[in-house]
């Protein structure tokens, strides 16, 4: 940066001697991968901290910074998380970690938002329950990545209701908006659960008045979540966003994929059903997700 | 780093796309100090994830470190700052922010034990309190960089007793081992303290299993903390360590500077003492610390 240009000869070498004798201090780690990664964080932190030219003062405020993100992280919420997918290190870490593997779905990010032991609901079931929203079809099929259908995949799925809120954020213990199924003979999958609304992550803690700070939205782009498993595949963990969305250019956590992006089409009141259910006076939307697995070994 | 040369094209692409768009989303930052640390912190963290090509397992290994380093973190430990220490961190802020200044005396860290309303005591007085140790007689005097006598600074002296521990660091409220003095009209001063001992850093904590786990120590070499502040110059926070300790090279801080390790001399018991005191069976050690101080304006 500009900034280093203005340092003397006799400065950068005080400075690089610091960074010489850091790293050495870790090259007596037993494990090959913990030194790689330690002497990869020394080099890197010393990098930004020389670049910027941090002042003691924003060190100290770096220092409770992450003391208010450590002392409001506890079971129920997870701070650091909150942190690492609004700088973007959740999606960078599943991008080096998910290469695009041909035509195989790609991955986002994960969320906090997951639940073991979901309900399961056969084929063409709701997934909503209690969840408040606009009923959603939703169909698609499991293929591995040369196209052949591939029957019994575990298919788990979980969203937020239209208030925003996952089930686990209210407190009496419902279960609502998540559950499993498993693709049917010809690879086919077909539920119901309710049309995507965008909603903000927690942001009343120390991220949320970092993006204030900083001028950015807490909101994320509206999805439905995705986890799909199959013997011989690599798991999927994904979403899929909904065209036309705003916010799908600033979602907060960088979860966006163009492929990832569906047409959920608006179906007026009385529009007939897939599956003949009866919605009254309610529209509904209905969107196709063809799943794509690559192989469990790349 | 080799393993970025296993990228295609492709990936890497993908990759350095999601860089620019979190620094992007960091555009609007109101502050431009703030948009530049924060866009620093983008660019050096992906940096480090995409150059040791971090694991999922990885990232969630450093989430659960971040969330200890956090939890073990109140109002008598400050696990980040230990952190910070142990990564050299807080030793390149201080020489970021510390340039060499001519002939003046180098900073080191300040470190966590420092209490202000420290005791006073006049010119020849003991700093030690109900500290244990071996007496140390400590001399010099305090200078600008051009060599005037600087009358009336304030000299801050803080250290840990013969067993390791400052005072703070004990649940009965004494007051030992720190105090404050002023030099003399002629620039000079003089106390009585205790010959510095090692010890080590508190390590029971996540940071103690991360030096556990690299195959480093947590002994900091043998140190008198001083911070010494007078008007017009820049208040100087430094240690002196002692010649000869065999942690001058392994600091679990990185705090020793060449030109801040001072002889403290063994005086064998019967020799008598600079000020007449009677030490009876008693060794005791002395040194000589020289301070410059730069000016308040670099």
């Amino acid at each position: 940066m500009t900034t280093e240009m203005q340092v003397s000869d006799e400065q950068r070498h005080r400075e690089e001697e610091l960074v010489r004798l850091v790293l050495a201090s870790f090259d007596g780690t037993p494990e090959p991968r913990l030194k790689e990664l330690m002497q990869g964080v020394v080099r890197h932190l010393h990098a930004f901290l020389r670049d910027v030219r941090l002042t003691e003062r924003e060190w100290l405020q770096a220092i409770e910074f992450l003391t208010a993100v450590g002392h409001i992280t506890d079971d129920r919420r997870q701070e650091f998380i909150l942190l690492s997918d609004t700088l973007g290190a959740s999606m960078q870490t599943i991008a080096i970690n998910n290469e695009a593997y041909g035509d195989a779905t790609e991955a986002t990010v994960f969320g906090p938002f997951f639940v073991e032991d979901s309900p399961h609901v056969e084929l063409g079931g709701d997934i909503a329950g209690s969840a408040s929203g606009q009923p959603c079809w939703v169909e698609g099929t499991v293929t591995d990545i040369d196209g052949r259908p591939i029957a019994g995949a575990r298919i788990e799925v979980w969203e937020a209701d239209e208030d925003g809120f996952y089930d686990v954020q209210y407190t009496d213990d419902r279960v609502a908006g998540r559950a499993h199924l498993f693709s049917d003979d010809d690879g086919s999958f077909r539920f119901w659960a309710v049309t995507p609304t965008p909603y903000p992550i927690p942001h009343d803690g120390p991220v949320g008045a970092m993006l204030a700070a900083t001028g950015r939205s807490p909101m994320r782009a509206s999805h439905l979540h995705f986890m799909v498993g199959a013997e011989g595949c690599r798991t999927l963990v994904t979403h899929i966003f909904v065209r036309g969305d705003e916010l799908l250019a600033s979602d907060s956590v960088f979860g966006v994929k163009d492929s990832l992006v569906k047409d959920f089409v608006e179906q007026p009141a009385g529009t007939p059903t897939p599956d003949g259910r009866e919605l009254g006076d309610a529209s509904w939307s209905r969107v196709a997700f063809d799943i794509v697995l690559a192989p469990a070994e790349v």
